[in-house]
């Protein structure tokens, strides 16, 4: 632990950008800023590791720390000239969180704090307006009850609202000093009758309350639901920033802003923000007030509310100029928060700012052309899990579709789905496999586990920097806000004078902020343009190779447009579902001796044949590894009766027969059943005729179209040496075979999956017989831990929930477990055949830590779905760049 | 390999018993019999690596082997006096199989071999026995043909029938030298039209050409199967003795006969043999003729036939004399073949004799008390295989029961079952699931998959060393043959004047040899007497603990007094299921809120605080291992409509809920399900229900009955050390709560199931938590196997017919994969807990190769159920001995 757990920031800053981790980004920020010379309200920051002190203690605040606190406040005093609890020039202070990554609103804060019946006078007479400091005092005693002392806020807003109603009035601003003076006097004395004590007076006490307030939050369950979400870890803990406070509330010349240097949705270099005159900080995010927009060029041709640029020329022009420096001083697109004490400018905090995928890509492209940054930068600027957003489905410029309302573009993407109107619905509804979108007057960060749930998200107020906003991009997700057109109440939605009810469909376009009515048709765009470039600088510094997995000339073709460098997976019992072909699956199925199968064999060989000649010719020589049949039987034959006996009249079998052929082959646990390469044992029959179907493809096209293809056939399931010995003796017997009749000498490979853990365990004598290894690690998932992933859904959510799994083992590999066994697996394998190729092809192949993970491990390649392949192009590029 | 590859026999003897991997067990003992100077016709052994490289060279026998073999056969005639081949004074000689185990029965042998138109002038002249010398040329042209050069028995076989019928006569021995001369001729001639070349002539071809069969006899199917069968390995090969040989034909003073030198199916401290006048040794073994007994002993009461001891005094003196300097220097009881020609004994084989498992126990406990042997040698004699046997169901004798047959009592036990008349039905019924009989007029090596599919054996033909009976005691199966009262037609047996048909019901007494109608009563019988001391020196010689599996006070009372020293795996949902508690049960599980769980729960908690109040009491102290709930709720469903409705009558819901409730706790994969700690992470109220109940139970005992009780409380399927970190705090905070309550102060320990690869490769972590592993051996086989018990029939037994596996892995544990995981489990839980607590309590805990390699892995006890628990000792002490 450091020795030093204060650190001031002011006329001696102590911290700098790179302490994040222990002072947080908020703090580090703030002494960086003030550093570089931008004007910072004094204050200080209490480090991360005190966080996790004070759960150690008990949640206690030691008396070592105490003074730490005592001695940087008496900075702040002389920094500011004013003294904390002084009753003639008092020191005010917020008390705000600040965690190594941003959390925004996930913790509490605490404003206007210092003031009591003493110091209010004081306030008074050093700012001589009366109905701001009983404003303040109002709001400190709202705000600090409810987050210090944990009271229901609704106990105070009820004074609030009933105050409001007795005047008369619509806002708070138009209460009058007496007003508020009553509504403090009343708070108090309801304080006093709900927490049976009095409003505490002590300042050194309410920053006490406040500092453990902040720490405390640390653990609440949004916070710990956000770090669940983004996989951070719960032992950071939070740094607390104490500040000086300055006022954006004090009148008309004072204001309060958040803004990016760049626009954080498109990636535009032009500043954009938002401002409130006469506000503080909070009345920005909260979205209760719609804000302006900073600059002139934000503006919204439809509702042209005026801008900053035009309102306060003078004070822009030093933001302007502030946003120059921080971007030239971090090198990124920055997200900041301002505020305006009679015209002057204070900086509250910086942070790289958050942005869309399509803006992270145009940034990145337009940074490295401004020689800002360099290729390796860049690419690293955009975040693989971000890439998804951009082969995200958008609304198909040709789909008809009926426009019923306009919003701010907040998110982009398109989404569909039921309506629902609460943050559980769309957690339920969701659940129960539905897709919703979740509509509401304005988000909270209680919304958080609805949002997550929901397609897509479409808010009647608030900004593009509202909280529903922000933490839709954050999530990728299709979000529209501030759409005031739409009028909720209760559970149904008016607009275009039509009532929209719970369960009624609806699109989002994120991108443009439209809404329309039902289902609107979708389409996926190219890569290309700044996004291409990005690819292409990926491809330069990645050394892991991307292959898809695809079972169709189709899938193959949409894969190589995505940059696939060759097929990892292709599933050959696929074909077999395909139209009539099923007819000869079952048939094959239904024999009862080894000449009725092969007759029925006989029939699918040459369909299968030229589902392989479509591929490889696809492939254009890329490697293509064909597995041969993996699932069980039964999942060919039908399953109800009305099924069975529309099968047995086609087949002109006795439906008895069917239904006795289908009892026969049911299995338990059909995971752990007559499948994969244990079919290869049984009846060789099925592989060998996939053999041939390989073989003579591959002969074809060598002969006729002059290819080189070096087809890697893939035993699944092996989970002993010896199986896959007796299945390789007889394949390469009939590939011989099919060489000799074409008159082709092909290369070619024969090798296993990895996907059971005695395979993994035992790899080093498999690999006496394999050439190469796939991690299958869908199935590896599955019997590693003992996890059927299609009965998980039951538990598996909770297992999240509890932390007992960080992340879906399903979607990101499980690094301990699973993790550990492919490491084994791969130092055994090397033992035995030194330059064994090596993949993966399960579903993680396209999640970006997984990716990493592989690379990490020294794989050659990486398997995926054709739309994940531009992730993990990406994931691959940082793994490598990051090592 | 060793450059000596033939080893002479004689009168400078080259091998000894030692040698038995290189010259095989025949070999070996025929080298060390004529050392000690036993009489023993000279020979020569052929190494077993030579059956190997034969194989090698694309079986072959190479010019530099066969150099050897005529050094040796050289020596061969200067010790007799005899030249092979040589038409004056001819060698004839043996040659026959010999493996480093006994497999007896399943490899070739050709005897008589030297023959030819030439040399049997000579051996007529050297004999004066025209008519045996015929018969040696015809039994040598009819073996050589079959075995060696692959023709159809039944061929000349027909001949001999014709030529019997056309003489009228019934037995081969009243054939005259004139009727054999001419079926020589016939044999010829019959060869030359089926061969496509005349029978050979040239001894030496005829030599390499029986050498060349036995070698190829090493891979045919039966000795395959048996191998399988017994574990052998398929890389030993055979060695081939060749010896002059001696003849038991050549009239009344010659005879030829088996014997062992103490009872092997009582263990009787008396010889035991069988023997025929004029005879060569096949006969015996054939059980064509039916054998006298050997000594005046074992004479059969009911069968009076004269004993050697009365017929030929002399000899048997000769041969008594011989046994016991054979059982001196052996220090083991010996199952040996002897010849007698023209009044001279010829020894041709010793080899320690196969015995029942009765027999093993008392021969080891008869030779320590007379010093033969050592206690460590006594435990050592006793294979824990074997000790099954003896635990085996006995006929009870206080059963009522009708007798309708007696027979021999060829191999103790008893067995009930449908009568087959095939090895074939009783392969196919008992596949089917079906108990069943075999019963033959006599059995062969082709039957041996037929006698492994039954419960029991019973023949109407052959002797107690017939092989049905060898092959049925090996196996620890009931036999019961020579049962001459029975006759059998087609598929129907009659006896007793009933006729039984194909399926009807008998029951076997192997220890008596009667047969009774239908299905009688059966017992087990008790550690005591003899086998008794075996188990207390088992005891003595052992570091292994052993534990039971046991549910019951009942179950825990039988495995106490088979020696079990705790409980290792006691299920608490066995009890579950118990009478009307499941309905509180299932009202439990289609509870929909906690509030209504935890009412049902409140109803199973005192009665499963009786249930350990009684398995405490009867343990005694001794440790118990409980674990928490484990299946898939849905097990305790009922699962047919008519069930269904009867339940939701019973508990008065309306059966729609019921099938709602029970579809959607329907699995894919049940065993990958929602169970285990899964359960207790979803449901903590029904483990916390358990943990008081555990806790209550000792409480009581501790207070009322003054008892020391350390309760093991075990959470099954553990994947992450976070799930047990969960369960573990709640349970403690129960255990506290129930403790406080009762005033008691307990010990008590909190441990894991080691049941899923990921639970394994994190041992380290999960040791954090666990106070001790419990290897679910079974489990812990499906996952790493990814292989389901339930479904496995369909393709396992094909796997160990092709030898991907050599035992079934639920059997025996799977040490290359499953045994390769436990020993990473133990190196890392080790890791983090120096004395961490391991046990098995998986199947395999009571099988003696799993045990061994648990001993080896340094477990602290291995657990199984009661009845393998004396089986788990021994092979503890095996494991000990053998270390």
């Amino acid at each position: 632990m450091s020795s030093k757990n204060v650190f001031f920031f002011g006329s001696k800053t102590e911290g700098e950008a790179g302490n994040k981790n222990l002072l947080g980004g908020k703090g580090a920020n703030l002494a960086e800023m003030t550093k570089i010379g931008l004007p910072v309200p004094p204050g200080f920051t209490i480090t991360t590791e005190m966080c996790i002190e004070y759960y150690k203690q008990g949640k206690k605040i030691s008396d070592s720390l105490l003074k730490e606190i005592r001695e940087a406040l008496a900075k702040v005093e002389k920094d500011t000239g004013k003294k904390f609890g002084d009753a003639n020039n008092p020191l005010l202070v917020s008390v705000r969180s600040g965690a190594r990554v941003s959390m925004p609103g996930m913790m509490d804060t605490v404003l206007n704090l210092g003031l009591n019946e003493n110091t209010l006078k004081g306030l008074i007479g050093a700012t001589g307006n009366e109905r701001f400091a009983y404003d303040a005092y109002r709001r400190f005693i709202q705000m600090y009850s409810n987050v210090v002392m944990g009271m229901n806020p609704e106990i105070l807003e009820h004074i609030l609202t009933g105050t409001k109603e007795k005047k008369g009035v619509k806002n708070d601003t138009e209460l009058t000093a007496a007003d508020l003076k009553q509504m403090v006097a009343d708070f108090k004395a309801k304080y006093r009758e709900k927490m049976k004590s009095d409003f505490p007076e002590d300042p050194m006490q309410q920053l006490i309350g406040a500092i453990s307030a902040v720490f405390g939050s640390w653990n609440n369950e949004r916070a710990c639901i956000y770090r669940r979400m983004h996989g951070f870890s719960d032992d950071w803990g939070t740094a607390v920033n104490v500040q000086a406070m300055v006022f954006g509330n004090m009148g008309e010349d004072c204001a309060t802003g958040v803004a990016f240097t760049r626009n954080p949705s498109t990636g535009e270099n032009k500043y954009y923000g938002e401002f409130l005159i006469n506000a503080q900080g909070e009345d920005v995010v909260a979205g209760i007030r719609t804000p302006q927009p900073v600059n002139k060029d934000s503006v919204d041709p439809d509702n042209p509310l005026p801008s900053m640029e035009e309102v306060m020329p003078a004070v822009y022009k030093q933001l302007a100029n502030v946003f120059d420096i921080l971007e030239k001083h971090y090198k990124d697109m920055q997200d900041i928060e301002f505020t305006v004490e009679k015209n002057k400018l204070y900086m509250l905090q910086t942070r790289n700012g958050k942005r869309t995928a399509m803006a992270a890509v145009k940034i990145a492209c337009d940074m490295l052309n401004e020689k800002l940054i360099n290729e390796k930068e860049a690419v690293l600027r955009v975040a693989p899990e971000q890439v998804d957003q951009l082969l995200h489905p958008m609304i198909d410029p040709k789909a008809s579709k009926t426009l019923i309302a306009k919003g701010l573009p907040a998110s982009p993407g398109a989404a569909t789905g039921q309506i629902v109107f609460t943050a559980q619905d769309a957690d339920e509804w969701a659940s129960a496999g539905k897709k919703v979108i979740l509509v509401r007057h304005e988000t909270s960060p209680e919304d958080i586990k609805g949002m997550v749930a929901a397609q897509g998200i479409l808010t009647a107020l608030g900004g593009m920097t509202s909280h529903a906003a922000v933490v839709a991009r954050g999530m990728g997700k299709c979000c529209v806000a501030g759409c005031g057109q739409i009028k909720l109440s209760g559970k149904t939605m008016s607009v275009s004078g039509k009532t929209y009810k719970e369960g009624d469909i609806i699109t989002l376009n994120g991108s443009n902020g439209e809404v329309y009515d039902g289902n609107v048709g979708k389409i996926t765009p190219e890569l290309s343009g700044d996004f291409g470039k990005i690819m292409d600088l990926a491809d330069k510094y990645r050394k892991l190779k991307v292959r898809t997995n695809a079972d169709t000339p189709h899938d193959s073709s949409v894969a190589r447009k995505f940059g696939a460098e060759g097929i990892g997976l292709c599933r050959t019992e696929h074909m077999f579902f395909e139209g009539d072909r099923v007819v000869a699956v079952r048939e094959m199925i239904l024999s009862s001796s080894l000449e009725e199968r092969e007759k029925a064999l006989a029939k699918l060989e040459p369909m299968q044949k030229q589902d392989f000649v479509g591929i490889f010719r696809e492939m254009k020589g890329l490697p293509v590894t064909i597995r041969l049949l993996d699932p069980p039987l039964h999942e060919f034959l039908p399953h109800t009766d009305a099924e069975l006996e529309e099968v047995a009249r086609n087949m002109d079998v006795p439906i008895d027969m069917l239904k006795s052929k289908s009892a026969s082959l049911h299995e338990f646990n059909p995971m752990l059943g007559h499948r994969g390469c244990r079919l290869g044992i049984s009846y060789p029959e099925i592989y060998k005729m996939q053999v041939r179907a390989i073989i003579e493809a591959a002969c074809e096209l060598v002969k006729n179209e002059k290819m080189e293809i070096v087809p890697e056939i893939m035993i699944p399931l092996v989970g002993k040496k010896e199986e896959l010995a007796i299945i390789k003796e007889y394949s390469e017997a009939e590939i011989k075979k099919t060489m000799d009749k074409n008159g082709v000498n092909l290369k070619y490979m024969i090798g296993t999956m990895i996907e059971l853990p005695r395979a993994a365990i035992t790899s080093d004598r498999i690999a006496e017989e394999a050439e190469f290894f796939s991690f299958g690690t869908n199935d590896l998932t599955q019997t590693t831990m003992g996890l059927s992933r299609d009965d998980s859904g039951n538990f598996l959510p909770d297992y999240v929930n509890k932390k007992i799994y960080s992340v879906d083992p399903f979607v990101s590999i499980d690094q301990e477990g699973v993790g550990e066994l492919m490491k084994i697996s791969i130092e055994k394998g090397r033992k035995t055949r030194k330059n064994i190729k090596l993949g993966i092809c399960g579903e993680h192949g396209g999640e970006p830590q997984s990716v990493i993970f592989c690379h990490k491990l020294g794989l050659d390649y990486v398997s995926c779905s054709p739309y994940r392949v531009p992730v993990a192009r990406l994931a691959a590029a940082h793994a490598n760049l990051m090592s």
